[in-house]
Order: structure tokens, then C-alpha cells, then sequence
């Protein structure tokens, strides 16, 4: 089975296990599921699984298919609190089934991982630990929306936790249950935590980009222009931010589209986009400790495509 | 340590497993863990490991703890579905924390009962599918309340998933982590799923009270009158509806209140206390399979309390 048949089978898993015969709670899980996605989370895991020497990929398809699930529940919930109206070109489940039913379906999402993962046992413990660090990033996130301020500590916080951190977990238990070395599930894991943090930092451009679009406010905008977004992001990587108290006060009334208008108006992009460049290498030097072969330069390839992508 | 020490360390357990960086999660987490409760989920766990022999209760806590953050972790998303406003005597969290953190804290809730089950192999796969449940039963009522119609059949339904699912499987893990037999798993198992149906049909008759005392409608409300609660409850535990197709219809413009006040008007609430008197009876009938012990003649009594409480 290539990698694309393989993934192929996590989204026939997904399907099939989000079955029940409470129906507003299959149907939208599938809207949701099937509404497609880049499957970067699961893709992951697989090729971890591979770059270590796994040789029975079923066995590692229920984890990646529990990682897409985990993500997909947070997007389920995220949309509800930000009143998100469309996700991957259909309405959110929130816009479709209401509050309460969306509510409900992320939950049955996390019952679900559970069910998922419930054979492996050690593994477990990793993923309550990323999922944890998951749901704590969401909250940092709101707390800073809600105050109105992100210092460049807060924002490196964030994104390690909220994304990075599910990143490392997908090909950490890869790695282990493919029967990888302890440096090789180390390497894997830090591969997947710079590519997360790279993956948050070209997502979070691209979501600046989008929205000038939309609004028509920033045709022609330059890619290199301003400053401040990549300086808010150095402790990313580990490296200590210039100015510890650096922080961006923006409108109270609505503090994400002032936030982001402010981050348009300086150099922040261009040197957002460094930094991921910066931390896609540091990825792809971790997969030295792997031995040549297919999914090691899928690997290698798929940090490239995290900060190629434009959408 | 006997079994009120036993309850004690829960909830020191749980004081301390909700334990977080993220400010807001673990002061909301403890907000609503820490207003009491009757803890009759954890107790059912810590009996029932007792009850067929187990010797070190210190094993079985984290899953009594795990069992009651489930139940809380439902209680805080319930509270943004219902708009609650107080819980156990304090404001809800979403009431004092907003919606979006009581979201979020209701997620936090479900990954640390991942990460105190995670060592648990067999046992997760339990609780998984008692969770899962739970979400079922809270999406059918939710589905029943928006349609305005609630049969009998309904009724059991939701009632056996988001409520007697998970005191069976409180149960049903404390006698299989104790050690038990077959035999006794499986009468413990029962004796959780009949007490948890009597729990459910009792806590909405106290509702219906309570609502009425509040309102100042139905002073003097005598028991013994109307009909039709129980019927409705005919199917609770496995007997058929004596009309399969008996539907309350309501107002639509406030269908429980309306739906309560059509109990209120029948023989309902006597019928629904006949209904949790046998579930009850039949419940302590289930003890029988057990050796005579301290934690078995509290389990006896536990089941005449749960029909007997006031609150």
C-alpha cells in the first residue's frame, strides 16, 4: 500500500467510525470529515511510521486517522466560537446544525479518538498530552483576543501548543509504532514540532493575505514589506524574543481585524515567512537521523510543500 | 481507607489533574469541580472494585476520578446549551467565564480523563463506548427538545445513553479492575445501568418539582395524580411501550416548559416513582451474585437512597 492508498484507508476509517444511529451526529461528522482537508496531521503519522522501518501500515491507521479526528473536533468547536460560517468550501457545522449540534458533534469527535485509540496503550499517554496542549493553546488564544494583546512570548506559546505540539505527537507515535529507534521517534518527533510551528506561521499569513483580499483593501501587496510579525514569533524556535515586552495593542472592538491590519502595515510578513523557511530546515536536518528511503524524502519534501503552499 | 477517605482522594485527585498553566482552565475547572455534587459515579467505581474483592483502592482512583470528569466535562457544555445560569449553587462556568472558555474548559475536562485513563488498556475501550453513549443520549434530547416531541420510546432511549450508560460502566470497571468473575461484572454492570435509569427518571421528577416550586404554580403538588410520565418510560428497561406511537406534543415556543407542565397535569410523576421503585428493586437484586460485604450492603443502599433523595 503507497502512501496514498493509505490514506485513502484513514478516510474510510474516519467515515465508517463516526457512524451512529443518532443521525445528526453522522451526518455531520461526514459533512465535516469529507469536506477534504490537506491530511497533513494523518500524512504525518504514516510516513513516520514508514521512515523508521514499519512494516504492517494497518496497524498505524486507526493513530493517524485519531489525529485527524482530534484536529477536526477543535476546527468543529473553534467555529462555533468564532462564528466561522464556512470551513473547507462548505458551511461549518455551527451554520448547518446550530450551536448545540455542533457542539455535541465535537464532542462525539473526542469520544471517538478514544474509541480509536483505546488499543494502544502507551501511545495514550502521548495523545492525552497533545490533545491537552492542544486545548490549552485554543485557550491562550482566546484569552489574547480577548485582552486585545499578543506579546511575541504569548504567540510562540500559542502555536506550539495549539499546533506544534499535535504535529510532533502525529509522528512521535508513528515512529514508536513502527519500531523506531529512541533518536529516530527524537528526530521525528522534532520534525513534526518545526514543521507544526512553520505550518501555524505560513497558515497564519495566508490568513492575512486571504482576508486583504476579500476586503480589497491590499491589492498588490508586496511580500516583502514591514516588520514586527516575524520579531513576535522568535521565541518560536527557543530563541528568546529582542523584546520581551513587545506587545501589539489593537482595537478592543475587534481585536483580530485590527490585529491583522496592524500586522499588513509592517514587515512582519516578510519575516514570517523567514522564520518558517528557518524552521522547515531545521525539520528537514532532523531527518538525518533517519536512513535513506521513500518516506524520508516525502518528509523531506513535505516541509518544503508546508511553507510552498498558498492556500 | 474506607470508602468516604476513598471519596476524599478523588477529589484530591481531581483538584490536582486539572492542574494547568493556562489560568483560566484550571480555575474554571476547579469552579465547578469543587461545588460538590453528590459524586455518585466515583462511589459507584469505588464500591463496586470493593465489592468483589479488590485490595488496594489507590488503583482503581483514577478511574473513579476519570468517570466523574466525564460527567462534568458534559455538565459544562449542557450549561452553554441551556443557557444555565447556576450549578450545584454557583454560577455555571459558562455564566461567569463566557462561552468560549466554558467550551474550551469542557474540552480540557474530556483530555484529562484521556490522560487518567490512558493507562487503563481494556478498560478504555469501556469507556469509550459508555462516553460515546453519553454524547448519543445528550444529541437525542437535544433533538427531542428542538422538535418539540418526545415519545416514550425516545425517552428511554436518551435516558439508558446519557445517563445509565455511564453508571454501568462506573460500575462494570471498578468490578473488573477489583478482580471480579464474569458473573459479578456483569450483575454489577446491571446494577449500574437499572440505578442510573431510576437516577435519571427520579432527577426529572425532582425537576419537574423544583421548576413548579419556583414558579409558584403548583403548591400543594400531590404525587399521587396524572398519568403518562411512567408510560412513557415504559421501554426504560427493555419492556415495550404499551403505545408505541404515544407522543407528547408540545408548545414550540418553549417546548420543555410546556412539555413539563403537561407532566405536572397527570398521573406522571406518581408512575415515573413506581418505574424507579422496581429499577431499584431490581438493581439490588443484582447484589445478589455478589459475596455479603460492607461495600455490597452499601450498594444496596445506595440504590434505595438514589429513589429516596429530595435534591
Amino acid at each position: 500500500m503507497d502512501n496514498e492508498q493509505a490514506l485513502h484507508s484513514v478516510d474510510r476509517l474516519l467515515h465508517d467510525v463516526v457512524d451512529s444511529d443518532v443521525d445528526v451526529l453522522r451526518d455531520a461528522s461526514r459533512h465535516i470529515l469529507e469536506a477534504g482537508g490537506k491530511r497533513v496531521r494523518p500524512r504525518l503519522t504514516l510516513l513516520a511510521y514508514e521512515a523508521v522501518g514499519g512494516k504492517d501500515i494497518n496497524e498505524v491507521l486507526p493513530i493517524a486517522a485519531a489525529v485527524e479526528l482530534v484536529h477536526t473536533a477543535t476546527l468543529v468547536h473553534d467555529d462555533i466560537n468564532d462564528h466561522g460560517s464556512m470551513r473547507r468550501g462548505r458551511p461549518t457545522v455551527n451554520a448547518r446544525w446550530g450551536r448545540t449540534f455542533a457542539l455535541l458533534t465535537g464532542d462525539f469527535l473526542f469520544t471517538k479518538v478514544y474509541q480509536l485509540m483505546a488499543p494502544f496503550k502507551d501511545l495514550n499517554i502521548i495523545f492525552a498530552e497533545m490533545t491537552m496542549a492542544l486545548v490549552e493553546g485554543e485557550t491562550l488564544q482566546a484569552a489574547a483576543a480577548k485582552s486585545g494583546q499578543l506579546d511575541r512570548e504569548t504567540y510562540a506559546r500559542i502555536i506550539a501548543k495549539k499546533t506544534a505540539s499535535l504535529f510532533a505527537g502525529a509522528a512521535k507515535m508513528g515512529a514508536i509504532l513502527g519500531g523506531g529507534t529512541p533518536e529516530q521517534v527524537s528526530a521525528l518527533e522534532q520534525y513534526g514540532f518545526n514543521t507544526g510551528l512553520a505550518f501555524q506561521i505560513v497558515d497564519d499569513i495566508l490568513d492575512l493575505i486571504a482576508d486583504s483580499q476579500q476586503l480589497g483593501k491590499t491589492a498588490g501587496l508586496d511580500m516583502a514589506q514591514g516588520k514586527g510579525f516575524a520579531t513576535m514569533m522568535a521565541g518560536a524556535h527557543g530563541s528568546k524574543p529582542t523584546t520581551a515586552t513587545a506587545v501589539v495593542n489593537v482595537d478592543a472592538a475587534d481585536p483580530l481585524a485590527a490585529f491583522k491590519q496592524k500586522m499588513m502595515s509592517g514587515n512582519y510578513i516578510q519575516e514570517g515567512r523567514e522564520q518558517a523557511n528557518q524552521l522547515a530546515t531545521l525539520a528537514q536536518f532532523s531527518l538525518n537521523a533517519l536512513p535513506a528511503s521513500e518516506a524520508s524524502a516525502e518528509l523531506f519534501n513535505l516541509a518544503q510543500q508546508i511553507i510552498d503552499r498558498d492556500h
